[in-house]
Parts: C-alpha cells; structure tokens; sequence
C-alpha cells in the first residue's frame, strides 16, 4: 500500500542534488512538487508551508544545508565552515516555533565539526549522508510511534485529530496519523474526524487528503464542531502532534490544539499527543517558555482568496498554543507511551 | 452616535414608499443598500440572505406586504384582500422555516380582518402603522436587552461573542451586540473579542463590521483560539445570540456556541445568552428535542471560494447546536435576566 502513497520529501540524484517536495499549500486541489535547487527555495518552501510539520521541517533543514554549500567545495575549509554557518543561520529563520528545525540544524553542524581535517567535498558527501540518515531515521520514528500508539486506539469507534500530524508532516507516515493507520493497518476499525484547522486549514486539505489515499474514512468538521462531536460520543479518543514539548510535558502545537485538550477532558475522552523525542526541549521546565509565533492578519481576514474581515479592524492569529500536561493522557514516543505526563515519566522516558 | 450607523433596514418615503437595507451578502467588502420597490425584491432579498436574522426577516415580510398592496388601492375591498392573501402567501415562502416571518405576516393579517368596513386606501395606511410598530417594537427589544445586559459586562476588559447577533439581525442594536454596545455607551471600556465563526463567517464579516461602524474595538479570531483568548485572560465574559430556548433554559444557537460555553465554564468566565422572550419554545421541556438543521457539505468544502476538501471526503455539517442551561451564567431577555437558568427561573420570568 505505502508504495502508491506520494512521498513528501524526496532527495534527487547524489551530488549535486535537489529536494523534491509536494506543494502542500496547493491540496488538495491540486497535486504539485516543487523541486529546490537553492537554500533560498528550501527557506521559501519552509516559510509559506509549502513544507511544513516539525519532522518534516528539519528533514528539509537537513537537505537544504547540502543545497547550500554543494557549490561550495571549491573553496578553503575555513570558508566553507563559515559558508555552512551563514546557511544554518539563514534555514533557522524560516520558522521560529518548530524545534525540530533547530535541532536538525545542529545534527549537521556536529557533522562538520566532529571530522575537522576533512576537505569540503568529504564534508559535503558526509552531509548529505547525515541528511539521508535523518530522513530514514524519521521514517523509523513514525512506525514505530504507529507501533506504540496503535494499543490506544478504540477498537470500534471515532478519533479525532486536528491539524495534520501525517506523512505531509513527516518522511514517514506521521505521527499522530501513523498511530491511526497503524491501528487501523491492525484491523481496528477507526472512523477519523479532522478538525479543519483554521486559518491554513491543514485538516480539511490534508489530513483528509492523507486518510483518503489510505483508505481511512474520514469526516472533515469544522474546529467549532469538536465539542458537539465528543458530545455525541462520535469518539473515544483525541490525537494530535506536537511541535515542541517542555520537560514537563507541557506540548505546544497548531492552535486550537489546547481548545481540544479542554473539550476532550471536560468528556471524558483521553487526549494524546503524539511525537518523536526529538519534538522535547528538557531546557524549557515548562510550556509557559515556548515562544509563539505569531503569523500575519492575511491569513485570517483574506484566507482562501476572499476577503472575510473589513479592512482596518484588527485580527489575532498565534499559530500555536500550549496544551499543559494535566490535559494529556499520554504521550506517544518512538521509545514507548509517557503517561501519566510529568516531569519524571518525561525524564524517565528520555533516559535524563 | 447612533445616526451615523447604517440602519440595516428603512422605510423611505410615505405611500407609495420603498424599503431599503444593507445587503449583507456584499460585506465587508462593500456598502451596498438595495432599494426594494417591488414585492418580488423584497422576496429575493430575504431568499438570497441580503437580508437575515429572524427579527429583521420579520420587519421585512411586514414592509414587503405594504409594498405588495400599495398599488391595490384603486380596488374594491374584496380585491384588496386577495391580494393581501397572495402577497402574504407569496412572502412566507421566502425562507419557509423562519418564524418571525410568518409571525409577522400572521399579524400583518390580523389587522386587516379586524377592520372589516375600511376601505382599501385606509387599510394600507392602517398596514404601514403595523409595519412600522413591528419595526420599532424590535428596536424597543434589542435597546431593553442591552440595558438589562449592560451591567453585567466587565468595566474594563474583554467580552467574546460567537456568530452575529447583532444590529444586522434585527432592526435596532441586535441582541447579544446590543448588550455590548449599550455597555459601550455607558462609558464601559470593552474589547470585542469575535470567533469568526465557520462555516458562514458571520463574526469575521459581520459582528467586526457593526462593531467597527459603532467605534467599539473588535478583535477577529478563528474559532479555535477561543480557548487561548480565555486562558491568556483576555476575556472576562461572553455572550451569544440564540435561535430557540427550551422550557429548562438549553439554548440552541449558531454552531460552536456549545463549543465557547464549554471552554468559558471551563476557564471560569461567565456565559450569557442575549434573546428576545420570543425565542422561547416552551413547548420544548429540554434542548435533547430542538431539531438541529445539517447543512449543506459546500458550506464547508468550498466555504472561500476555493475547494478546501478532497473530491469524495465526507464532511459533517449541523448548523446550531445546543448548549445546556448548566453552562449558561444568565440569559438576558427584554424583561430581565434570567439567572440561574432552569424551568422554574424561566417560567417565572415569562410569566408561565
């Protein structure tokens, strides 16, 4: 089945290559990828969402370091460490919320400066194999997340999802999705429910997208429609991703994901994130230390090319919020399910 | 203040007269008032939602009759009072579940079998009176809801709202806007914060609009920041609209609205609901027996002028839903406040 799923992310050719990425801005209705052969494509394609999720996201950080400096082997050592400087600083702009991106980033960097007597082409050849190693690695991440989740899920019922944390956000098949077609790859039959996920509406065009090339039923909602869903008992259980989690297992992810977690306790149903270790940042104690990025007005008032709010009055639009750690049944790693969420589990979980 | 506003609706002239109002279908966009002339333009204003809101379809229906008759009046009697029929017949099948519309053509009847001897010329005069009474009993309504509802606004804060229950819906000041703007005009310092409200963004074009056109400050925000608007203490209260009110207080409103009042018991901020007492249904002992009306999958799918979900994706659409009176702090009728909200406040308050 996997073979006929699209890839998100694919390396063409050795070297010189190109990342080839699908368009996510343009689902569902129309399939295109994009082909960077500069690090100012991969910036681009990061910052208006052409490639988004946290994985996905530094799997293309990882690629788009190589891009960077695969015309730079001509040059000294020096200069091609600090060209490798100037590149990581540029790819860490592009979104300040996904740590992923961040830690990608310096994967690559450690790369470099762990093999200081390479020349510029060893180091370039040994780059793109750590940005293929890191890509593999995620892949492995999301099945084995599919592994560890999929006991969660209802045998016979609903699960509701909001944002898109499948294979568009990943090298793999998700994260909070994987846990989905996992169980359902287990024979459990799941019913989905995809919030829409305003403003950039990632549930309705991708997640349903997602479902539907793996024949998963799914039903879109809009994000309003959560509560009366869980009200009527349309699903046993709540899964989402995460793009950055505190020591305390306090989980920032797309906003509206803390509207869900509150909904889900107030009925009774268990909310779970789902993310690999990489997603935790143990420097932060808490999720009140997560910086939010806060996106322009225009894809509020004007999403979707129609104008929806009067010109001059004011719009908010936080990208992100913080679910904390007592409204999160679990959360599901690569390594195993952290739940109860504290400090400890987490500690305990990620071997610090 | 007041007459700057654009009053969503206006008897111009005398007889013959024309009835104009804002059609609400082109904002924010545009300001455009249509003139009604005919009978038929009034019936396709109200089909096509240039006018909406069940108040304002009622003055509407009102007008449109006189407008239907004015050119009867050169008839004999017994020819007038067909027309009446069909005029009013022709109107009630403009939008065949709105109460207030056969509501006030019911009354608009009503008076013309009450004065049997007059003469066609005194029975359309007597028909304009009736109009203009409905039109200025709404605004009595919406003006005594915003003094009952004032007081318990916050001095100096936040006060989020869901859909538009406002001056667009009615003919005077709205019913949970009125609340706002009469606590606005008692020098209460108030920040709107308005869900943009999905599928039909009824907040983002419409609730931001009155409260621009009245210099109240409006925040626009998607539905699913809700949440974090309360949890960043941004709001101290919030208050709706409602489409029916069972005996025991359940109200049935825009979808979402269970979703806000869900999040607000949640965070600990009141949440009030701003009606008419003619929304009662007393018929109706608990809000398990409103019916709830789905709605189109379009709304959802293609709700920006762009498809947003996958050809063949199942989509879920209810239009209202029920919010249980165990949520709701007080609901503010014309009469007074009822709080706290179950059979026996409400059936004290209507005088059951």
């Amino acid at each position: 089945m996997a073979q006929r799923i699209p890839k998100t992310l694919s390396w063409i050719g050795e070297l010189p290559g190109t990342l080839r990425m699908i368009d996510q801005t343009r689902l569902p209705e129309e399939f295109v990828e994009i082909d960077c052969e500069t690090v100012e494509q991969v910036w681009q394609a990061i910052k208006r969402l052409s490639v988004r999720g946290a994985p996905a996201i530094g799997v293309s950080a990882a690629y788009g370091t190589v891009i960077g400096l695969q015309d730079a082997t001509n040059t000294s050592r020096l200069e091609f460490d600090q060209k490798l400087n100037e590149v990581t600083d540029y790819l860490a702009s592009s979104r300040p919320t996904a740590v992923n991106l961040f830690w990608a980033l310096e994967r690559m960097k450690n790369v470099v400066s762990g093999i200081p007597a390479a020349s510029p082409a060893e180091v370039l050849l040994r780059l793109l194999e750590e940005a293929r190693a890191i890509e593999s690695e995620d892949r492995e991440m999301c099945a084995a997340i599919g592994r560890h989740g999929a006991p969660l899920m209802p045998n016979q019922g609903g699960v509701l999802t909001h944002c898109n944390a499948g294979g568009l956000a990943t090298a793999g098949d998700g994260t909070a999705l994987s846990v989905l077609f996992a169980a359902a790859s287990v024979g459990k039959k799941i019913h989905v429910f995809a919030d829409e996920t305003r403003p950039l509406l990632q549930g309705a065009r991708l997640t349903a997208w997602e479902c539907q090339q793996r024949d998963v039923p799914v039903t879109v909602i809009c994000d309003s429609m959560a509560a009366l869903v869980m009200r009527e008992k349309k699903v046993q259980a709540v899964v989402t991703g995460a793009d950055r989690i505190a020591a305390n297992g306090d989980a920032a992810n797309k906003v509206g994901t803390y509207s869900v977690a509150v909904l889900a306790k107030a009925h009774g149903v268990p909310f779970y994130v789902a993310a690999p270790s990489s997603t935790f940042d143990l420097s932060l104690a808490s999720g009140d230390l997560i910086p939010i990025e806060e996106r322009t007005r225009d894809e509020i008032s004007h999403g979707f090319g129609k104008q929806i709010v009067p010109d001059g009055v004011d719009v908010w639009n936080p990208a992100f919020d913080v679910t904390p750690a007592a409204f999160i049944a679990g959360i599901i790693t690569e390594r195993g399910v952290i739940a109860p969420v504290s400090s400890e589990s987490v500690a305990a979980m990620l071997g610090t």
